[in-house]
């Protein structure tokens, strides 16, 4: 595949384009706001008018938008990439890098494939800084067939590319990684503000913890940034928040008890509601702080 | 020094006595129940009769016993180490590896300064399989001159050895450890239950996830066992669950709202309560599962 289409020209979208035109790919682009797309037409990328138009012109189309919604819009709704000529887009793989439902997914697969679209959910961890850097970690639910014919597309943006499984693992997967990172920071935070009561040495305690059974990403990570106060994202609570609902409509369907992640979620909410929603997940700790009988992390 | 006592001849008592042998010291060791001394003995340590006996024979006194009145009894009870002539004891260390309240090691370390004894505490991390290795982590507070002077004894038994800050410091980051074990195992189990749910490949889940900002020591070294159903501890549920009451303790002391702390605690003393506190912590899963609508961790 030589042509590309690429729906979403987000903090994530754009550089990943950019990478594509990088590896050598020609790349059509449509993004609800055109001016997003500035830098990456003056890098070389053409313009289409809907996504139709870029599905009939291109061989895969990445979509790279927030939430299941905007994806089944983007796929099914008007001038959307189903709609006009099926012709067109018959052979066609829909690559989906958005964070969205599972079972959405699964029904927007068998969906497209009445059209003789292929669908690859390949959601993508790593943050703006992975997207810039090229080095994502993607993981990709659907055909093997179609994962090992679009794997090329996947290595101009990501480092570590696995297949885990047939459509919807990508997404599945995406979701226990939320749970996982919502988790271990809500431990990074509740660990951080005891350790700041116990008038620790921070930076030693997340050295002597981050060494051991209590070591995380997340501590090694982001403990620093919030024994320094800074809130700077990384990636936004908002966002987490949208993954975290996401993750909590599959432990719905699947009838789990999801004490933790429900807990996590809450604090989460808490941080939006008192204006941190656009700050990095850290500031989770403000909240904590505030809740606590504590001027850390509040200061 | 050359000549330590042991008190306490439990799990991981007895093979720290060893390491400490095997490194040279002469060691004199007293224990509730003088039969879990069998094999310590046998490699030559000596037995004394009391806490007390112990103290006016040696350097140096490590205490590696459960619980905060454990300590308390064994230093300041009757036949304590503080008990009989005081002349005999000063100059004297207590080197504390047990689990305690920080709050309690403060009042201890201080009560003990009236005798000339100095105290460091010095909980280990890295479970039986680590002190029968001697690559134990050692998290210690107290002065650092006496810090120094012990450290000999602290590289026999342990492999990373760190002084975090004054006396109740090693117990405060102990404490912060466990905070951490504990939500990133929470976060682990259920990520690992949304997994099963959505037929996941569990391998895959946990190797593409530790890869990334999902990763945890937890998640890695645990996370199979729960994917094989493997209860076997490892470091067993009542011990955690009576570390995290040393926690919430501190929180308390702290005032601050652990919200995620309470959560695991509470699912911790569940799996107790369903038979589970002698199962390795990540027993926590089968918990999980029986709350929800799913049988696995429960075949």
């Amino acid at each position: 595949m030589k042509h590309l289409g690429y729906i979403g020209m987000g903090i994530m979208g754009r550089p990943m384009a950019l990478n594509l035109l990088k590896a050598g790919y020609k790349v059509t682009v449509w993004n609800r706001t055109k001016a997003k797309a500035d830098d990456v037409l003056a890098a070389g990328a053409g313009w289409a008018d809907s996504p139709a138009d870029v599905a009939q012109q291109c061989e895969a189309v990445c979509v790279n938008v927030t939430d299941t919604p905007d994806v089944a819009s983007i796929i099914f709704g008007k001038q959307g990439i189903v709609e006009g000529n099926p012709g067109d887009t018959a052979g066609m793989v829909v690559i989906d890098h958005s964070t969205i439902s599972p079972a959405a997914t699964r029904d927007f697969a068998k969906r497209l494939h009445a059209y003789d679209i292929d669908m690859l959910d390949a959601p993508v961890s790593g943050g703006d800084v992975g997207a810039q850097a090229g080095t994502l970690s993607i993981m990709v639910g659907g055909e093997a067939e179609t994962f090992e014919r679009c794997l090329p597309i996947f290595q101009a943006v990501g480092k570590s590319i696995t297949h885990v499984g047939p459509g919807g693992a990508g997404q599945a997967c995406k979701a226990c990684n939320q749970v996982l990172c919502a988790l271990n920071l809500l431990g990074a935070c509740e660990a951080m503000a005891l350790a700041k009561s116990q008038e620790l040495d921070l930076a030693k305690m997340i050295e002597v913890t981050s060494a051991g059974a209590g070591g995380s990403w997340q501590l090694a990570n982001l403990g620093p940034k919030i024994a320094a106060g800074d809130l700077a994202p990384g990636f936004m609570v908002d966002l987490l928040l949208k993954d975290l609902e996401i993750v909590r409509a599959a432990g719905r369907d699947g009838q789990l008890a999801m004490l933790g992640t429900d807990t996590a979620t809450n604090l989460f909410r808490a941080a939006s509601n008192a204006g941190l929603g656009s700050e990095g997940t850290q500031a989770l700790s403000a909240i904590i702080a505030r809740l606590s009988d504590t001027k850390s992390g509040d200061d």
